[in-house]
């Protein structure tokens, strides 16, 4: 997990940049991104796959909400991955990073018509359809549009992968996929459709998932499904079996190795025929990224100490929204005696916190690293307080990139229109 | 509540406009705020503050963090309101309105010197400051300016205000504001430091407080400090009792009036000569707006009946975060029976709901009104799952005002950029 980011001469470093190098030219709070940990992600699975020998064709299509900057949809892409998008915006982002429309599956419960004809239009790999009302919809678009729309069916295998109640999404009273018996039926009546090519299988069953046996319930569920359906004569070309594949936050919470949740999966498949596609997110970027903040003001007090940051809940929303544990670390290590401080940001809310009672030797001015904030940092940042978001620095060997700069303060406004 | 937004011929309405016409005319989803709902709610203050005859002076300063629209600020500017900032940002916007800087208070925990300096060049009404670090750091700024900065010391109470604990913020555990012992020493330092001109004394004890007992023991805690302080010859021209005052959310919780939250502070105030200055932000703002969405899917099933809107926790993160509990209208309701519907949004992950089991008669394609939007909701709002921020329009009369238009997905991404 500290590989790509170490310290040397008791300093933090991107890769071969120091961090304190990166503050001092873009400014602070800044998400800052490592090239080789990205890559050293996506070829964990890469790898796997050609060690396993199994024969059974895979394809990794990033989950594009964990982070949907360009620069690392380019560089997946160009790895040769697909992507998993769940709305326009994200088909547009694929398509502007030069992302090959044909490895794109579009999951979501509430695909707009717009949508589903963008996707269309841009020849997606397949459609991972979540209700028989939107069976109906994609048919009827494609109809009309002359096309046969490539479907998935999301089917909810009601597993419980033990995550937090937010992001877990394979029990049967979310609201995700159709279960496995309302499945078989739509599957039916899907394959007399005019504007429907059934291609596959999906399921997805929650996210941050430390423990693999959850998804191999679940996709001895989907396979029986799949196997009822070929008897019938409803042959699935891919099995995808979604993302969820957790990292490590923090030390004591060791996430598995892909090879461990990967292996079972390509045993099951072995001989089938049937493409393998899986979703994965924040593994793929989550331990790759890290927010870098400085200290602003510290208020040591008779109940707690604070120590107010320039990076805020707008920056980075995990803490406040999943109360989530993200690892803080001093980009400069101070040989003080420690003390255990609560790291807030300036946000005028007590749910602005970015961790709790850590203990550190801090001064003011100090730079903090925010670790293992690659997913869901930036993509659910927001302008609350009207606080620009910030920029965006990927670190390649000694280069450092800006790839995406940081907001100005009039461009907030700049659509705001006053009455006359 | 219902009083600027209510039905007629069994269509709901912005004071005099079907709500139907506005989501034919700008899309879903979309904030519809009512001019003359937040010229009432600032009148209710007015309106109070006249009937006292108190001879109270005071000064309502709007808390823009709650909705920071323009059209917003300048409604209130042009009806002499003055403005709570929280950041550079929020200044910025205040001029932007045409506030009138000497109207302005700047409130939070970690100001960053260049927000200190531009507020002192903009020449506001007044700092309220939150530790000893930044009561130094304000001096040596204005003293480099060649200015004395005028202060208030942010007094944190140890008042429980009985809200969500992310929203409470007078507790000597929360991170705002410094002990009543610790800002008497603080005044008496400050009052020698040649940066500084002491004003007056602040506190704020949280938000959406619906028994405004807990405004009155702050109050009387900080009039006794204020009064030790002028026997040692510190005067404080005003008395900054902050915002907080509560919305009605539900029927079933009512909050109280102005006048029972305003008449026993001015009472307290009566003869001190002493300015009152108060920072309602959510109370001016809340019920002045709704956000309307449109129903993508229905998925009525066995254990749970789902209501796919093309609404999400990007565009109000309120449910999702505070387990916020807002009113759902249909805009157009149905004869039909209801059913108990989960009332959620398109976004992959089970905390994206706006309302649990709301009876309702639905058909895809209506559109519902999530009420009480006007506060906290465009303002959190996001990017999350590449969604374009939903537009702004307020209603005045029969005349509809675009106020902020929506975001163009290519605007999403246009800073970003990929490595060669």
């Amino acid at each position: 997990m500290l590989s790509h980011f170490s310290y040397r001469n008791n300093q933090l470093h991107a890769e071969k940049v120091p961090l304190a190098d990166i503050a001092e030219r873009f400014g602070t709070p800044c998400y800052i991104y490592s090239k080789a940990a990205l890559t050293a992600a996506l070829d964990e699975f890469r790898q796997t796959l050609a060690d396993s020998a199994s024969g059974v064709e895979t394809l990794i299509c990033y989950a594009i909400k964990a982070n949907s900057n360009l620069a690392i949809l380019n560089l997946f892409s160009r790895m040769g991955a697909g992507f998993d998008i769940v709305s326009g915006g994200e088909l547009a982002r694929a398509l502007a990073a030069r992302a090959d429309p044909r490895k794109i599956v579009f999951s979501g419960a509430g695909k707009r018509a717009d949508e589903i004809e963008a996707a269309l239009e841009a020849g997606i790999l397949c459609f991972n359809i979540e209700s028989a009302e939107e069976l109906d919809r994609i048919n009827n678009i494609a109809q009309r549009l002359g096309k046969r729309a490539p479907v998935s069916l999301r089917v909810n295998p009601d597993v419980d992968a033990g995550t937090h109640p937010y992001i877990s999404t394979g029990l049967k009273e979310n609201k995700f996929g159709v279960p496995v018996k309302e499945a078989e039926i739509l599957y039916r009546r899907a394959a007399h459709l005019a504007g429907i090519e059934i291609k596959g299988i999906d399921c997805h069953i929650g996210s941050q998932i430390l423990d693999p046996s959850p998804f191999f319930e679940a996709l001895d569920k989907i396979l029986l499904l799949a196997d009822r359906l070929a008897a019938d004569g409803i042959l699935l070309s891919h099995i995808d079996l979604g993302g969820g594949l957790g990292i490590c936050y923090r030390e004591d919470e060791p996430a598995p190795t892909v090879a461990s949740y990967l292996q079972p999966i390509l045993d099951r498949l072995r001989g089938r025929g049937q493409k393998l596609i899986l979703e994965p997110g924040r593994r793929l970027v989550g331990n790759a990224g890290l927010l870098l903040t400085k200290i602003e003001i510290l208020k040591p007090g008779e109940h707690k100490n604070f120590a107010v940051v320039d990076a805020a809940m707008n920056d980075l929303a995990r803490p406040a929204l999943y109360d989530a544990w993200h690892d803080i670390v001093p980009v400069a290590p101070r040989q003080e005696e420690t003390r255990n401080w609560e790291i807030v940001g300036p946000i005028c809310e007590s749910g602005d916190f970015l961790g709790h009672e850590r203990p550190l030797a801090l001064q003011t001015g100090d730079l903090l690293a925010i670790r293992s904030a690659g997913a869901y940092g930036m993509a659910m940042s927001s302008n609350y307080n009207t606080r620009p978001r910030a920029p965006e620095i990927m670190v390649d060997g000694a280069h450092v990139h800006l790839i995406r700069r940081r907001e100005e303060l009039a461009e907030l406004y700049a659509q705001e229109q006053m009455l006359p």
